[in-house]
């Protein structure tokens, strides 16, 4: 908490701001440490958390949560309101004015409060100066803590063995729906929380970005690609790995090699200091100079609490790499038989070279159900 | 789509509107049968659907989700947008002024769109009257067609049988995560396609609202309350239920014989032409008559691809029931030992009586662990 402090104050004074307004999901579990399962599901239902310079942090949430923070946040001012009869807003307002912040300059999350509530907020304090902040706390977040790299790595193993276990078993004669079901009961099984997303496709349906399986039976000579992860202890996995059901082709082990050769070039780059768009052109230049068939709007990103988070490895992000960022590395490229290959590893940002914390299965070569 | 078409131009008409944007999951699956996983795990990349009252409906998207509408989507007018490159406002602001809507009375939905891409779309469309069509959309999917009660129904009974199935196993000594990975993996088991979410709680737990399950074995008098569903075919399950561990005492027993007696009033009631708040005051008073210790913001609340759709049952919903709608009726009460008892079932709205499609296990009486 001391350094989550220290690490929040220095951000408000960079941005020259009295106070953040938290309401993402993400925001309100890192800065209290209480998981409030709700803003997803019913993002109506907003949790709120107000973090002054000056001053203690204040959570602000529905009555029906109130039970659940004083077990598990870490903020121990905790503000209620009754869902249906006093607005969120009208209760962040009132926390707000009585931190004495009715004129003040305060950054709110511009990517997470719907027009509904903003045009409210605007309304209810025009005293105050708004501004995004969405940017304060991508910069926060980016860098993680030894505890969250040790969660986020813990992730990333557990998911890769169940991938792997599933691809022991993609055998032709099995569906899409088999492999699928196995991988997200094992996921649970294995300790996740909840969260998972999986994509999975095989032959017609490999070079679609975002399949969900079918019914449909594997057949020999598939291509399998799954883009999978979940949540553990708040932290994500999200890994994508390519088989081949039967025996691969010399193409299709020929395509594999090539994107693996660029996938390890491109993470041999992420070091302190190198900028996150020099590793999107490095990797584009590799893939070109391979004779892949690239096309990519970003080769990787940030990993944490969200999925997709600071910084994006696209060719407009000037952000420079330090230490201790988690970044998910995941070229893909396009195969002769129109299905899509797809590598992609967790990397931790140290001085010493980048450290790859997501690999349980053998992956160096082609992975073939003979 | 020649039912929706009618459905959604009587809205238009209705609510004088040229046309509505749909940027939510929800709504955009609703109207395209496109599931696009990634407008909730990456929110950014927006996902569109522009429904005119004259012309072809329209869907935008990021580009590397075509694949997946150019096979799923029942609309084929598809445009694409390159991610950190153009943006999906950008592309929207195009394909509006195309459709000759520059200067149109548009809806969109202000409870999704967030403020960063409002401030855009009012920058990018200066001479568009917008306002919000929430409502217009609740008032749209609120009524079910058949196919989706059907839909429903399934993932109602499905569930059902897996709580009933965890309940066998909830015996002292088993640890809440036991009982919980067990739902959770059934769930997959069972056909589901995502979106589990799971409150499980017991002994001290089972008195907070939204509690996830813990490393602590069961014991012996505990209350364990689930409050429990997932995604099937692209619609919900919620469904909430109430056990104790061992022998239930007689107090335990009575509260549950009475919240089961109110709610069984409640669902009575679920009649059409009867105001939503009114099925909210009946579940308030005879829940005091009857001696419960009862404070809910809402009593149920209408279900289908959404969790939490309308109308909520709550005492500022003027809406009156009607036919095809499907609401979840969940009274809660607080037991004297400070535990929640929870009892939630799907009932469907029919002219004939309300019909209830949840129960696969016998819920009459309190479930004890004997």
């Amino acid at each position: 908490m001391n350094d989550l402090q220290t690490r929040m104050n220095a951000a408000l004074e960079e941005y020259n701001l009295d106070a953040v307004v938290a309401i993402s999901l993400e925001n309100v579990y890192y800065l209290s440490g209480a998981w409030i399962m709700t803003q997803k599901d019913i993002p109506d239902r907003l949790a709120i958390v107000v973090w002054p310079r000056q001053g203690e942090p204040q959570l602000i949430l529905c009555a029906n949560e109130e039970s659940l923070a004083q077990r598990d946040s870490r903020i121990s001012a905790i503000h209620n309101y009754v869902e249906f009869k006093t607005s969120p807003i009208a209760r962040l307002a009132d926390v707000l004015r009585a931190q004495g912040l009715d004129g003040a300059r305060i950054g709110f999350e511009r990517k997470y409060l719907v027009a509904e509530y903003y045009d409210e907020l605007l309304r209810s304090m025009p005293n105050a100066t708004w501004s995004g902040a969405d940017r304060l706390f991508d910069e926060v977040r980016m860098i993680k803590s030894e505890e969250e790299i040790a969660l986020l790595a813990r992730a990333a193993l557990i998911t890769d063995g169940v991938i792997w276990d599933a691809f022991q078993m993609a055998r032709a004669g099995r569906t899409e729906q088999e492999i699928g079901s196995f991988m997200q009961m094992q996921m649970f099984a294995r300790g996740a929380y909840g969260g998972i997303f999986l994509v999975l496709g095989a032959g017609d349906a490999a070079g679609i970005t975002h399949p969900s399986p079918r019914p449909r039976p594997l057949e020999n000579g598939d291509v399998l690609r799954v883009d999978f992860g979940g949540i553990f202890d708040g932290y994500l996995a999200d890994l994508a790995r390519t088989m081949v059901v039967g025996h691969a082709s010399q193409a299709q082990r020929d395509t594999y090699a090539r994107l693996w050769q660029v996938q390890q070039e491109t993470i041999a780059a992420v070091l302190p200091g190198v900028r996150a768009s020099d590793v999107y052109r490095l990797c584009e230049r590799r893939a070109a100079e391979t004779g892949l068939d690239f096309s990519m709007a970003h080769i990787g990103h940030g990993l944490g609490i969200g999925l997709h988070e600071h910084p994006m490895l696209s060719p407009r992000t000037d952000t420079l790499l330090e230490e201790s960022m988690a970044i998910a590395i995941e070229p893909t490229c396009r195969n002769s038989d129109g299905s899509r290959f797809h590598i992609e590893d967790l990397v931790i940002v140290r001085a010493k070279g980048p450290e790859i914390v997501s690999r349980a299965g053998q992956w160096e070569k082609l992975h073939e159900a003979i």
